[in-house]
């Protein structure tokens, strides 16, 4: 007799894009089809005198076990880097840290999601997050974007439709959409969330890479604008992106109790996040490398942003629309079958794959109601020449 | 209006055993209730240099995303360890990496526990694992235990009566009992679980903390002499107690199914542990400096635990029976009620603690019919001289 698995798992399939990643190993392949930042930009010297740092100063606390909310000090240094972005009067008490933001989702999914539940999530959204709300039994209502963001017309149609236990959004260059909500839709969501006394889900891995001008606050920022706001905001951060997933540092900012509930749930989930890593981390932020890291990656990624677009305007013209990104990883593409070109991004992307060029095709971001012709397109791990190549590859294959 | 949570948080509570913690910042006490190792033995010199030659010879690697299943160099050194003690033919492929072995638990909850699924412990048994099961909806059952472990003749009419989805055993040095199980129950466990058809789960993070002869093998190891068992068995290893708790570097070992969807599930909880932390532990697996930290720690652990239970007997005498410990952490002991002496654990600790001493009460480690006289004592963070006045102080509390 088999082993009888949890009915939970019913509701999920593994990705559909690891099979694809499993053809990236190719001698040769160009990808553009990761959601990571690129390895070669690390700060490694910073981390490994942060790391140094820890062990000599603390080291029987940065390897013991830690409390579950998280490394005391480095709360401290998450709570002064996200006032300095605007967050006002955010105590490090207001946060706990989590094993990348992954994991906030995963505390939110755990502590809010009864089966059938209802969560409205962006329609493109991070592939991560539906399987994972999935798994606690959530039923996913998917939010139609344009190349603003979420529709918060329709938004509030189905919130006021479908009473969700929670909405869940990427206002700051979503993946994969690249989009940036601005600013008065952002002002609407929070007023939408008192309006309904729906709870909203904030998740900004991508905030910090921006290209030119810094976007529009947080909607943790903006709050303070709106007032009961903030009672309805859950917010998740992370230092993935901006300085390395390898520590998986992430955070979640919520109101009380549902950060108290939260820090049980991941008491029983991994006990704390890695101290070792959370005091590296700590030093990190509090020698001040941050800020130069981030111009540094900042340039690199926008220099990569403007070659993949200027490519794809060049080589593949009308067969294909975007919106140039302000920020992110991420370009996200629609083919629109001018001239008799493949029209299916499935399709594209397999015949990518044997011109030696991977991406990742739209369909698995929609929880429902999949667009077909899109593509993401990530700009972040092949430089320049790389990308230009990749992009010619694109269109031989289109 | 109150946020609601998810139903499946009606089912616990928030450690008692965490309001007691809060306690043992007062000055002056001595804590004999922490279930972690002492600080002071950490190898910081091995474990900088292992972290030092992971950013020197992979920083990319080690600061990048790593895949879900672990690090592979890691799970390399993992097997070849496990496989030096006995566990044979064991493949990296057949391990995954966790967050800490608490995630191994909470994978295998996810993967497995539907709510209403039964679930066979030990009583006592380690708190966290009695929440975390209980949260995704397990019903406990609780399987009495001797000098000597688990009873396995009551397992079996247990397993029989109840037919649980699995049996989660602690089989040596157990959190809080300390018990060792014999090898002819160990076999029994083999048997009953090909019998039955039964998953047998074994925590196994004390295992290597034994003081004089080396307990029995594993279940995973002695499963090669039970035909068919290796097929019913999972085993969840840590580094935790015996280099750092604070890398939260744990394994899990599964059947191939069982293993694939831990993983996907695991992608979806925190993507993936650690790599920095990762590839800090593999180099220090292959630097070859373990086994002598082993010896130390043994060393040290035995003495402490002599101390404690030679103070124990001169100290309070009749009034406390307990089991001298072979290995782990723990004295699990039993208030007699000799002489009139107290003969409750709670109210013990709280006298404990006015008089300058700490431990956990035993009853929050049982699921069901709590023994309210038993209480767990650690002798592992406190010196010999510390556990000679700490036991003075328990015998004035009495």
């Amino acid at each position: 007799m088999p082993l009888q698995f949890a009915d939970r798992l019913n509701n999920v399939e593994t990705s559909a894009i690891r099979e694809l990643f499993k053809l990236l190993g190719k001698p040769g392949i160009i990808s553009f089809a990761g959601g990571f930042p690129d390895s070669a930009m690390f700060d490694v010297d910073g981390i490994r005198a942060a790391s140094n740092a820890a062990l000599d100063q603390e080291p029987g606390a940065a390897l013991q076990y830690g409390a579950t909310e998280g490394y005391q000090p480095l709360r401290e240094q998450i709570s002064a880097f996200m006032t300095s972005k605007g967050a006002a009067a955010l105590a490090p008490e207001n946060l706990i840290v989590t094993t990348g933001s992954q994991q906030a989702l995963d505390l939110l999914g755990k502590t809010l999601i009864s089966p059938g539940d209802k969560v409205i999530v962006e329609g493109p959204t991070f592939l991560a997050t539906i399987q994972c709300f999935r798994l606690y039994g959530a039923e996913l209502i998917s939010a139609p974007i344009d190349a603003d963001g979420v529709q918060t017309d329709v938004l509030e149609q189905l919130i006021a439709e479908h009473k969700p236990k929670f909405v869940y959004l990427i206002p700051t260059f979503g993946n994969p959409s690249g989009a940036l909500l601005p600013l008065d839709r952002r002002k609407k969501v929070l007023e939408l969330a008192v309006k309904y006394n729906t709870l909203v889900v904030e998740d900004d891995p991508y905030g910090d890479l921006y290209f030119g001008e810094a976007p529009p606050p947080s909607l943790l920022a903006l709050s303070a604008q709106v007032p009961g706001s903030r009672d309805l905001l859950a917010h998740c951060g992370s230092l993935s992106k901006v300085l390395s997933p390898g520590l998986r540092v992430g955070w979640l900012v919520a109101p009380p109790e549902l950060l108290a509930k939260a820090t049980m749930c991941k008491q029983f989930s991994d006990a704390a996040t890695s101290t070792f890593a959370q005091a590296t981390a700590a030093q990190y932020l509090k020698a001040g490398r941050l800020p130069g890291t981030l111009t540094r990656m900042r340039a690199v990624y926008a220099e990569r942003a403007q070659a993949m677009g200027d490519a794809l305007r060049k080589d593949l013209g009308q067969a294909i629309a975007f919106v140039q990104p302000q920020g992110g990883l991420f370009v996200w593409a629609r083919l629109t079958g001018a001239g008799g070109k493949v029209a299916d991004g499935n399709a594209f992307a397999k015949r990518a794959i044997e011109k030696g060029v991977a991406f990742v095709p739209g369909t698995p971001f929609f929880c429902a109601q999949p667009d077909s012709a899109t593509l993401r397109l990530s700009f972040a791990t092949a430089d320049v020449e790389k990308i230009r190549e990749g992009v010619a590859r694109l269109a031989q294959a289109l």
